[in-house]
């Protein structure tokens, strides 16, 4: 390709709207555009990246088994009133109606589209197992697009879903899935973890999310360095604490309520009490979708993990109580709850170590006052379980190892559906007896234009993009100093039709710039090895210049194939 | 790949829905299903053949100097707003709003993406020219989605979109996508005409369609077998009859006003005159979009083309005059108009045929009469104009040969789009004296998924798709005859594995089904070539049998590679 017929727009400054380091490089290198918020066009450098990636992404899933099929973004709205998504599914889904009135949405994912295609199409246990994928463009509606592709509206993705006779099938599926992951993001060279995660609005058993390490990544992730285990936050574990040794304490002694005036946070009550955050029962009233208020209590120096609380308690929505509600059972303010005392019988959920606490603050539901000096036993308590998000001061609930937490991007999930699908839209088989039986499913996706973000924001210096090899948009940029120079274009045409003819993917600048102008574009755009035509043209020597190296070197013509090819072949 | 593992749910029956070749062998050889109304999801055959299309789209846009982009299908109203088109485009668009209640649309065609996409990237006139496509998915909500996917609402469609300085930069780059095109229908082997067209709402002042001949294609092509004319019948132009000859006739005389009962269509009243059709002066009463009523006239034997009559007034609509109407205009009711004795006078628009017309027989403005022995002296005519729809039995105005019709499925359309775009959402650029002016632009579309269906529509027989060798999804089927003779299934299998060690691309039928099934199924999927692994396996000899011939032939093992190398490179 020669830059002089080629599309890459790129721009020394971009709008303040692009807060990440990807975002902006992609701006800036001329990768997209935005059509709308959340929803942008692939420029050549971008789409060349693109299909770099899904090449990747189909030729692992394919080593994996899978076969490829493209289903419709547009999806009719009867499918998923039949699995009961349509209206479980809110403000998210991108919703419309075609001519004659009927109601579609444009995919967000595609559960129902291939357990319909599945019925429709099988009914042998001789067909199964079958895990089919696609790479399709996905619409979420999202409340706040942001970080450019990490978190848009319209968005390419790869979605599998594997169709098994039973669980043990399902556990097999899911395992070459999982490895098939690690080859994908193992070659798109990521820095990522593995961690178990929360199965959420897509339902089933067990889940693992693909978390790429990075700053700018929405999620946290926990994990421990010694045995490996990692998680998501929202599903982390941690080694309980047991609090036998804090017995012995300044405020030991009789239970009394005391005055506390001018304290507003579980430090300032711990601190007017002379004693520690964790000695304060930390008391948190919640509603559920049908307005019953729980109490959940936990260390004060810890905080309350809704998705392990709406599990325990087998609800599909909380909510924090409101001041009214609060009022209306504890008799007081906010700040002040406490299990003693309460105007009305609530259901209280306790974590597991409050069991070995002892001697501890509670609120006295009483503005202004706590009570020192309290015992389990002076309270009900309906029910103990793991309830506290972990921390990284936590200890590994598996080798007691120091746990760490970090931010990830999260580029690939999968899940193990079970029969959730299958049961509602009556996806069911013929056993080897005649016998129907739903399919066990499994559901994986890959963000892939998250992807190719995530690539750039662990890729990256001052200067611009550092891709991968296998994912440079060109592998090598020839670069002829002066276009007004017959010997040095001259040269650089030979160079440039040299390495085509050996399938180099090579870009030539042709354009009548500054040469300083087309080395930062070259840079910013991360092309990794420079052919430099400059003065000694005449000598029949150029400059080779790595992207990731400060040095160049002067060469022989005559060497450059050999060079190109080693540094792509090693 | 092997059949057990793949995907291919082949079915005997098909509904009733599918009235075409196409569709039924699209849905019977497991290519697609329907998700509804003219929405498909195309399944592991489907999505190869397909990706085969893409591939060679893409090669030939390349081999014209296209560069490869990818837009959004979602597109903000805004932008439509800007080119005059959100208010313009129909029924056919899908729209919705997003969570903020924004206006967006599916993109039926991205004309104004693209011209904003360079208004804001490029400036210069030593950017340009440049031709961007993209290979994308096209909403639009026919009102009559049908034949499967060659009509259909969500469709894959490569378009183009050039740019260049001047009209003359945009006649070059029209003529490199002319030729892409006709490579890559050729690569395709379709039989196909290239035909002059309306450039309709898209605009422009010049286009060409691309016409695969098919029994079903929705629209009529005229052309000349001795000159190679050739036009969509919408813009089809024939040589003008003269009717000096006719002026002998039976009723040549008195002009006078006759009864004539009982007659409902010019035939009728011809019979009735004794004369012929061509002596009778059709006039069919058009209104427009301000609800002025125009008079057009022309020979009996002819229909009124409603393109040119639009084009020849500057009209953007017009439609059929109500009975009201015509009752107001002419004092009867329709079926016996004509331009004497009008009860207002309303503007008349003829064929240019008709100057040479005498002594002909017009409408009477009077139930069940007509007035015999007109001429044009006898009535005003405002303008003169080329107003007919060309017929088979036309003669070619360039040659005088014989014009011949045929109809044919639309798979590709050029545009010559002149600043349209680039005017009203103000793309200019600074030419060499820093002078700003409009692009110049053409546009360029194939509809990807619609060529799959015509390809089919070409080739096949009784037995299903008889593939061109370069789009079959599976270049050689191995078919043992019966899976549980170990000696076939082995050498099945090491033939198997020879071809794929060798890049042929072969499914092996490793399923426990009766031969005669896997026949037919390899037949109906239209694997061009099979290898049938029978008794003879133990003498190390199978059947080779072509789709394409009738008999088949043993062979040694030894000889497969080579005739199937031999059968794909010649």
């Amino acid at each position: 390709m020669r830059t002089s017929k080629y599309f890459m727009p790129t721009l020394r400054e971009v709008s303040s709207e692009a807060e990440t380091i990807s975002h902006q490089l992609m701006l800036r290198a001329g990768l997209i555009r935005k059509q709308a918020a959340g929803i942008y066009t692939y420029l050549p450098l971008g789409f060349k990246v693109l299909k770099k990636i899904e090449n990747i992404v189909r030729q692992e899933m394919e080593k994996s088994g899978c076969v490829e099929i493209l289903a419709s973004a547009m999806q009719n709205s009867e499918l998923w009133q039949e699995s009961g998504r349509w209206s479980e599914y809110g403000a998210e889904m991108f919703r419309l109606k075609d001519r004659h009135n009927r109601d579609f949405c444009l995919g967000p994912t595609h559960e129902e589209i291939f357990t319909d295609l599945m019925r429709n199409n099988v009914n042998s246990y001789r067909q199964l197992p079958l895990t089919l994928f696609q790479i399709q463009t996905k619409y979420r509606d999202e409340r706040r697009p942001r970080f450019g592709v990490i978190r848009s509206r319209e968005f390419i993705m790869k979605d599998a879903y594997s169709f098994d006779l039973d669980e043990a099938g399902l556990d097999l599926s899911y395992e070459e899935m999982y490895k098939g992951y690690k080859r994908i993001f193992d070659r798109c060279s990521l820095k990522y973890q593995v961690v178990e995660a929360d199965t959420g609005a897509i339902g089933g058993s067990s889940s693992h999310e693909f978390m790429v390490i990075s700053e700018v990544g929405e999620d946290d992730l926990v994990f421990c360095e010694k045995c490996g285990y990692s998680a998501n936050v929202e599903t982390a574990i941690s080694k309980e604490r047991s609090f036998a040794d804090l017995t012995e304490d300044a405020i030991s002694g009789k239970k009394e309520k005391v005055y506390t005036p001018d304290v507003t946070t579980i430090r300032d009550v711990a601190d007017f009490l002379k004693t520690s955050s964790e000695k304060i029962l930390k008391a948190v009233l919640y509603t559920d979708e049908k307005g019953r208020v729980y109490m959940c209590l936990l260390p004060g120096d810890r905080e309350v993990n809704e998705i392990k609380l709406k599990k325990l308690l087998g609800l599909k929505e909380i909510e924090l109580a409101t001041e009214e509600q609060i009022k209306e059972i504890t008799g007081s303010k906010p700040g002040f709850s406490g299990p003693i005392g309460l105007k009305k019988e609530i259901f209280i959920v306790a974590d597991s170590e409050i069991k070995s606490m002892k001697n501890f603050v509670v609120g006295a539901n009483e503005e202004n006052h706590h009570i020192i000096n309290c015992n389990n036993s002076d309270f009900n308590i309906n029910v103990y379980g793991d309830l506290k998000t972990v921390i990284n001061a936590d200890m590994c609930h598996n080798c007691s190892g120091n746990l760490s937490s970090s931010k990830g991007i999260e580029v690939g999930h999968i899940f193990k559906l079970g029969t959730k699908y299958s049961e509602s839209l009556n996806a069911k088989y013929l056993d080897n007896n005649g016998k129907e039986k739903p399919m066990v499913m499994g559901c994986y996706g890959i963000g892939v234009t998250r992807t190719l973000a995530a690539i750039i924001e662990q890729n990256n210096d001052e200067n611009g993009i550092l891709w991968p090899l296998n994912l440079a948009p060109f592998e090598v940029a020839v670069i002829p100093v002066n276009t007004k120079n017959e010997t040095q274009t001259k040269l650089a045409e030979e160079i440039y039709q040299t390495l085509k003819e050996n399938r180099i993917d090579a870009i030539l600048d042709d354009r009548n710039e500054r040469v300083g102008v087309k080395f930062k574009d070259m840079d910013l755009i991360g092309i990794p090895l420079k052919i430099v035509i400059g003065k000694n043209a005449a000598e029949n020597k150029v400059e080779v210049k790595f992207r990731d190296k400060d040095e160049a070197q002067i060469v022989e013509v005559s060497e450059i194939l050999k060079i190109v090819q080693d540094y792509y072949t090693n």
